[in-house]
């Protein structure tokens, strides 16, 4: 519904709280750079657009509907239309959820669709009307400004995403409880879900940074490569959550595994000292007649000690044979990566001469 | 069996319920726009599509033919034969079973043929009774339209499954039993199977998007564009319910796991309770004529009280060294993914002035 | 050995059993059709291939050789090279067998060459000597007869796949035993190995249906693309196949935790009841001389009657507890995927009016 | 170091043992064919080619380290650098060794380099001396002869891994113990380690086959595609020995889950059995003074036989209700994949007549 | 903020220590060699960049952030930006921790900055102040000697790896201790963080060693052709690292099975020997009056000798029947890949005659 337009004339002071006719205006002018930016829009809105601008009523359909969008361009005789995602902050839920932002890009204008509130977009707002730099360069600037503001704030969510992670591998390592598991699983479904966004937005910064887009100027090219960059820089330490969700994930199974063997030993060990043992005290418990041990005056007392003889041999030998070595936990043998450093080319210790460079042929 | 035909003359009314010789001799006429849609087709059928339309016999066979056929598109000199899937809504099954519909577009006619009536081609013979709009724009809309209604009606089982899917995620963690599995891979087979059917069928609306075939005019290419969104959509939802499967089949089998982990826990806490103590009672009830414990006034109760104390310090033993920590589930610590706000752009609180956009060079 | 050629001149009768010189004759002519078969094939029939056909030595090596080469195409100046596989039929062995056929493609010859009699071979024979028609149509024409035969003779395997993953599946619910798992190893490697010789052999379809070679005229390709389509069917079953196998892998192994279960739980069930009242049953047989309750006139029916209620007491908490629940094995809870009706375009009681179809722009 | 020199003058005599002048006067000739050997080449032997064959020092120096140079072809203005991998047979070690041969293709010479002797350049090196063939068709041949041998060679090493396989699918089945897992890890280990070195090779062949060196004359390049052939051929069997030591894996794992239960088995059984018998004999062993049972005459008899005939009823219940059925082992039921013959087309009591071939449109 | 410069003019010597306006001068004469290396860039220095050289401002942002930048190569009119990692050797962290450099390429200029000091960055510039060699040739060879010490000195850490993978092999198999988890998970995160950066660095040198850059001399582009090489060995030894850490994951869960499987072992024998004997003990220990068997007078010693024998007798069944077989570790039986040298082409003792080489056609 609210549709906020900004148009700042070829040579003139920027134009803020722009009504539908004025907006129309500035679009028909062909000059200058206009600026309209809708969130959540309805019906009416996507009427004005078409009718505006002329909008393909496809691309108008994919503005209005709730649904996801996967990370796309559709490029049409006079302007773009691209679909970007960042993260959506406003939603405080278990697993990342993703923010749709559309964008068309114009010679003249640059129209923003977006169902929730964004972060990003209110910084350049503000930007824009603090002094209307970011319009200043033209629509490839403006769409840059905003996409690079959205690929940024993802960032901070990959950033509490590797705390988390930190977090379970802690967790995992020193009480490893059930519940643990689902953190792990929820931490994967987030990293597959930026990584099933970021994919295709890649692919999506790429043909802007090249040459595909007559409508991107080459010097703007350069810095959509950079979000570009940014993006595969996000989907690198995505890929990183990954693979420690998953490693965290054979750790809790591992530790599983290793506590029931725990709780088998001490099962075993109770089983193999007391069982014999309560045989030979059934057996004096016998009524035969004739059971001579019975009367001897120290009968009792050798059987006594026999028992705690045998319990405290027993006890010693599983823990001697290294049953119990579990608990123990020595976790020193497996020394940090630390290279041999006389093998290292340019290290002040380097074992020979380093080896000549090429020469000329 | 059953052929329907409709016929929209250059400038005049639809016709209905055509016969063969209307459809002949609207298909000689090379005007208008003539649809036939043929349910269940027998080899009269075939002959009549071979001779009238003068389609290949292989095609006609493939639309024949009961096996399943992969989406595809087989050019031709004036037609295109494309086969597209959708879902079968009227088998009801356990695993989702897809629906395969047969399309040949040329000039002037579209024939459609499938074996099973479809829900997606009944709405556009409706419409098309109705006033006859689908057929308004030439051959490669009304395809468009019956394509379209085929893929958006596969979004209805997508749902379906995520359905399944959370009613899997709730019982798998509340009520974790055998039966869960078998749900769990049946889940997984029919995101499968919509995967398998869905990547080609991608590839098939790309290429019609594309400018490939005459017969796609350039502003009908922009709704194929749209479908294969959809299709690249169905796909992305399909691959989380993908990925929950796994999820879940992971969370089962760490629950089997720590389920036998429990039972064993029972297990070694009533014999490290219990064997001891009943060598103890064993020692007692032995036979030899000098035990002077035997004649002590208290030994009795000493003994009974000794054995009282021995359960409840070793029971509390247990209890405080966490062995049934597991069963307590306090899930808290895993806290939503909620992002330091002061590091987005754009927010309120923000740490520090957002950074310059990047100026003119 | 056993060569066998036919010959279909231009304009006459089809020629059966062809001596050498026949073959050489035909082949000089540069006219008609000559086809032939040559089964088991030796160092003399290789010689003989070499100087009738001039065939390169490499090519009639991999005809002479057992070993197993993978499907391809290999193009020379006058005749294609083409290995295909098909399923071998005569050996009966617990994991599919898979057949090589060589063919060459001339401008006016086939020739086939196999190490194991052929069904496909022996129908496209049958039917040339029936009335010579699949060599009425030209050299492409009759190999593609060949292939299409060859690919065909893999559904009934494929079919039989089914049939044992289907066996399996029950079998792996109602009595998994270990040797299930021997069954779901031996498919699966069928499965790859049906995959192995298919995914080469569908590319070398595609090669042959796309313009690529002269020898196949353009009618003939769309022929060839018929085939491709079959493969990339076999392909598709296969896939389904393996994931069959997979799930049932799966269901084994679960099936396997829980019957362990099962039996942990008998045994502390058996532990819990028992172990706690041999001691009371022990205490009692203690033999200190001043234990009151010995000489309280109802102490034995008072501590037999505990003892009995004990027993049933626990044996009652463990079933309401539900540790033997996963026996009543209730799985009515998974519904088949049974998606909401009124949700489909097109439906007849669909709860809102179709969407428009798209306009005009 | 040992350097052996062959050089065939354009219409002579095969010369041998030639001396680093005779090789440098050959070089400068451009005629003839010209084969240097060198096996464990050091500084002096590279300073040699740098200077009599102008070779790249890059390509000198992968020539003498003994580092592990993947599969590559550097194209030079006037020669190619080739380095190729084979099997090395002189170490015996558990995991198979790979040896590099690196390669030098001009217009009138072959240089070959290797660090240990190679039984495939042996076998090339017996073949010219005695007559000097494999040198009469050029260096593009004879390079191909050394390829070819040195690829062949690589079979006898994967018949072994089969073999090893083999012993360990009988192994894991019969008599599943820890050290088996270490074969298949061995066997796995190998497997990937001929993977890592085919898959380039594989490319490099497939450049060589092509035209895309003048060096290679077309003649030849049918020849290059042969190795390739080969080297398709060894990694498809490759492939299928990755699987089954990971079917054998998957055995072995199930064979250790099923003997913990059968393990277990024992335990629950014993103790069910016992447990309870052992309290019936506790409460008659207790000294109550009024207990009517004892003074009973039979009871003594009663009760033993009710212990007796407990046991017997138990033990008949657990063996009926099929608890050690899987020692039975009846591994009837999967039949092998024999298909339904009279669904194949062309066997003789094929179902239907087959269908007819397609005929001309 | 430490700058260091070096000029070699066009033909004088080389200069050392150089101030901004130095390095400005020698910028702008366009002649000579300029090489700048700057360690932990701050604003001031890229300032100085910007100015200086003209770079463009986000390959300065991307100099100075400390954040992680993947591999890359931006190209502009008249210098190239590229990003390159190698491994951290100054951080000694679990997880391999790898560092970047960022290199500027121009026609008389290369530009280093990276913000931890590198040990190969020493390297050259050791070589250039010893004889300014590395300068000799230009910025291309400059930089390829870079790029080459960097890529070279990741080397020792496989190395180092490789060990670490060794001593976690014989651990795994003489003491697996749940610690050792840790280990391999340690060596796999390390490999997967060498690989992600490894794999576009690929792409880096592989484009660099093609023409597709004017400033890359042809001569020089082999020598990037070898640092491409050395990536790609690189890669190739930590995919077998990562195999490794994979087989000994593999190895150290079996093994926890295993133990568990002897753990429960013991436990099952020790209940089936002395449960049954225990209840025999009490059996005669019952006070029922008429108990013929407790007046015999060898009564005790029969029952004695029984319970003795009984103890005997099922050890040694136990014992025969191969449940402690596990323990013996025979590790005889898989012999190490020894092929049939008789089957070897060129093999003194080779079957039959090599095959004859292929002979003109």
């Amino acid at each position: 519904m609210p549709v906020t337009g900004y148009y700042l004339p070829p040579r003139g002071q920027l134009q803020r709280g722009l009504t539908s006719p004025d907006i129309a205006r500035a679009r028909r002018s062909k000059q200058g750079l206009l600026w309209v930016d809708i969130v959540a829009p309805d019906a009416a809105d996507g009427q004005f657009l078409e009718e505006t601008f002329g909008f393909h009523h496809l691309t108008v359909e994919d503005c209005l509907s709730r649904d996801i969008h996967p990370p796309k361009i559709d490029a049409f005789d006079d302007y773009l239309f691209i679909v970007v995602h960042g993260v959506n902050h406003l939603k405080e839920s278990d697993i990342v959820e993703t923010a749709e932002l559309a964008l068309y890009i114009g010679c003249n204008f640059v129209v923003t669709s977006h169902h929730d509130p964004l972060y990003s977009i209110n910084e350049i707002r503000r930007l824009v009307e603090a002094d209307g730099r970011p319009m200043a360069r033209g629509a490839d600037f403006l769409a840059h400004a905003v996409i690079d503001a959205l690929v940024d704030n993802v960032m901070p969510t990959i950033d509490r995403m590797a705390d988390v992670a930190e977090e379970i591998e802690i967790e995992v390592i020193s009480r490893p409880q059930p519940n643990i598991l689902d953190g792990i699983l929820k931490l994967k479904r987030s990293a597959l879900k930026v990584h099933r966004v970021m994919a295709p937005q890649r692919e999506v910064l790429n043909r802007l940074s090249r040459k595909e887009f007559p409508l991107i100027k080459p010097e703007a090219q350069i810095f959509y490569r950079d979000v570009y960059d940014h993006v595969v820089r996000i989907e690198d330490l995505n890929q990183t959550l990954l693979d420690r969700a998953d490693n965290s994930m054979a750790t809790y199974l591992s530790s599983v595994a290793n506590r029931q063997n725990e709780t088998m030993k001490v099962l075993s060990v109770v089983a193999t000292i007391f069982l014999p043992l309560t045989l030979v005290a059934g057996i004096y418990g016998m009524n035969f007649d004739y059971m001579p041990e019975l009367h001897w005056k120290w009968g009792y007392f050798t059987v006594l000690g026999a028992i705690g003889l045998a319990i405290l041999v027993l006890m010693w030998r599983f823990w001697a044979s290294g049953w119990f070595a579990h608990g123990r936990r020595k976790m020193t043998w497996i020394k940090p990566f630390r290279v041999n450093a006389r093998r290292l080319r340019g290290h002040p210790d380097a074992e020979k001469p380093s080896p000549q460079p090429p020469e000329a042929i």
